[in-house]
């Protein structure tokens, strides 16, 4: 059951879809799911494509080869997935455990196409969770002084250990630039808000002081300026007057967890595609 | 800007997709919107695919001919619109006048595309509201013994004014099965309950009595079997016990309008297929 | 089927409620609504109670000398409303005017427990529909050099009409300082936006450029800091990178009609109270 | 921080309000919360009301003594808690763990105020769960010929155990009338549709083959008559034709969590009266 999946972006032209399913068609393969759009205002083509390598007659490793000169005509930017092939997975996290705990329950689940390879941690809070779970888990105390250092070592753990994805399951440590830059659009964080609105520290406090009638919970890739990375998903639940901050806090980590793990769900089954500091998600 | 749109359901099989795109990028027409969906269970293959007739070879009707015999290679059921070509849609209503309203003014607004014939009612109160939107208005009143001569009455009117889809928007009469029938998957209606809960008159008090936590509303085509129609769209909202039987309808008005328009939208664009007394909605 | 009804505010102490309803019952009165809650960040307790009119021992000339000296001792902010003292409404628009005729629709059923006195906009586009619902209608162009003259007029004209409260229905101007303080949590706004995100202009273009997932809407008391008045309701939708920016005006729009129409309601129905720049709403 | 809790429902008349906030004031009593309802169908009275114990000047043991006269004076059906005395709860599951999983995390994150005591299961695949959270378990596999016998062990060890609250967190066996009548309003099951809407067995399949376009989960207590008792809370969620049958299930999961839980925390900190087979839950 295995199948092959094209993510591809291009200027729009007339064919494109065409000679894309047109490979497919006239190397036997059968297309289990294919979406596209085109962004008016920039003139760009996003397409995802999927489908059956049973009866391809193109082998998998050659498909690069031969895809190649199609995408080159429409000069596509593209990716090749292979759905055997589980992105690799690790979490940060802090001391709130809730999202890393759903997260681990899907994954057991098998809701999650992964491997969770490993937990890392600036407190010691998440060890006995990733115990239970049997994944590795790393503790990295950062203070102001050791940060780059420490950072350093977690990026020589994700390179070990072959990490695709980074998962920010509530990290609350601002991730330098280099970090950022290693993993472009491979680094998934959930905020506790919806932003843009309450961007930066304690978005529920600022929520609660503000009035709001609804909070939210965005998760999106991150990027050099602070919670303006493209947005993945969103979601908002209604409170009110009666709501005291700790109701707040608790109907948002119920609105955090189904908002990552949606996320973390679509990257892991390449459903994902960036421009322009937005994301086309095709769920 | 005259774009051409085939909704296509047939057998799934391969080159399905390559067939009709190739088609539209051989004869150099630039496609604006594709989606297409694979039903697993009954092995289905859906697709609506729209095109710019700016510079496409083959004459809007030569279309037809021309896409004639790759249709029937892959057994396809298909339907060739042009956006040019409005629906002409008469409004059936009774008394309750909220979501003729709402439709009035979304035509007027611009969000409807289709031509607004005429209103036909069992009752006079939509009288003025027509005279003011400037849309022929019949009534009909309706008798158990003079209901089929009245339905005869009105389907002249549909007949004469070549009306292509008819919508129920809160028309408290049952059809009969020959009008139902001469209008299959072409009469919207809007029922005020989450169907399948609450089927039948009086929803509002149903839910009231049940003491649900939320009402919905459904907007469906209309068939023989009474509120078993395929569903095009539904919705929900929140209530409570602090919310009176008239506090329903009201919130539940809201919920209506807003079901039917949606669904009423997607009818006139094309975007709804069919099937198995499901609905495939390209939204 | 006259009510009487109490708007409190005060420090929170022992006995309020017991004195407040011992006044009612003492009085052979019936409350027919009593909702309470206490801000504890503050120490604040709000309470708006109801009790029917008839067989109350006092006269409703009278009520305020008798109440007086309960409320003294407590050291309350108070209102007293009548339910038969329906508010004088004006309504301010300038060109979209899809809130404008929900909002009319809605009296016209009812719904709405106030006098429509006078519409006012600073375009000629709604005259047609204030004439429709025979309704008063001004215009006042507004250019920059004679803005304060044209509110002065508006003003003497909310003056001459006894105006209680003002419905901003997408009214594209700024009120001078002048005009807000005369009419303190009094004028409601619908900004067609999630406050605090995307406040100022083109609220719709700003989150379709930002990539967000939802909209919203916002209805709030307007105050001198713009766009950051006690927000009365607020709600989002759903939308996708399928959507241009004209569908999010129109679902916007659809959002921002429910909303400003549920505030509306609200405050009419003396369900609002205000403080810390935030709103109690007993709904 | 002990509070008391009265939840009392009558007839309504004239003074209940005051003689029961009366009650509390004249003994020094410091109100926390108060909500009350009136249902202008039945004319009955609901009300719960919160006080601190601190200063109250009747001892806990004699507030039902000094009480009692008020009671009876207004026909009070009514219940006294108090805080500090957590409700000893049972769940019951099967197979699916997702919400029991759910409310694990929740008690041991501080959010659920009672004592976990012991897991009751028809199957042997929670036992990990509940040793991993340090909770009694008992298996009792069902069939047909030993249901009503195995019925009573369980009944057994909920005796032994004062279980005050049943919680049938995806339980699938239907319970016998014996079990049923011993816990009235006590046994709080998740049922995974939008109730009335697909009661019984396989609701998802039922839904996905109706075609909805919502998925819904209820929460109720349980009855005799199956999937018909009061109402607690519900929510829905959208879906699409996209959405094949696993993917009603992974969604349906998230929602069956949410509603469960919070039923649950209303019923453990005694926010929910019934009547007429209805709730009212002062949230």
């Amino acid at each position: 059951m295995n199948h092959a999946i094209l993510l591809i972006s291009c200027p729009d032209s007339k064919g494109i879809t065409a000679a894309v399913t047109g490979f497919i068609a006239t190397n036997s393969g059968n297309i289990i799911h294919a979406d596209q759009h085109i962004d008016e205002q920039s003139n760009t083509f996003f397409m995802r494509i999927e489908w059956s390598l049973k009866g391809f007659h193109i082998k998998r490793e050659n498909i690069v080869e031969v895809f190649g000169p199609i995408a080159q005509k429409f000069h596509m930017i593209w990716q090749l997935h292979f759905t055997d092939q589980k992105m690799r997975t690790a979490i940060f996290v802090s001391k709130h455990l809730h999202c890393l705990y759903d997260l681990l329950y899907r994954y057991r689940a098998g809701q999650l196409a992964c491997e969770m390879v490993v937990i890392i941690s600036n407190h010691p809070d998440a060890q006995n969770l990733a115990k239970d779970f049997k994944i590795k888990f790393h503790e990295f105390a950062v203070l102001k002084e050791n940060k780059s250092e420490q950072e350093k070592k977690q990026m020589e753990i994700l390179k070990q250990e072959n990490i695709d994805v980074v998962v920010l399951a509530r990290y609350h440590q601002i991730l330098t630039p280099a970090f950022v830059n290693a993993y472009k659009n491979r680094i998934i964080n959930i905020h506790h808000s919806f932003l843009p609105a309450f961007a930066g520290q304690n978005p529920y406090l600022q929520a609660y002081q503000r009035g709001v009638k609804l909070i939210g919970a965005t998760s999106h890739y991150v990027t050099q300026a602070l919670d303006e990375g493209p947005i993945i998903e969103q979601d908002t639940v209604r409170i009110s007057h009666r709501d005291a901050l700790e109701d707040l806090v608790r109907k948002g980590e119920d609105l955090e967890k189904v908002v990552l793990s949606r996320a973390v769900r679509w990257h892991l089954e390449k459903k994902i595609l960036c421009y322009a500091n937005k994301t086309v998600v095709f769920d």
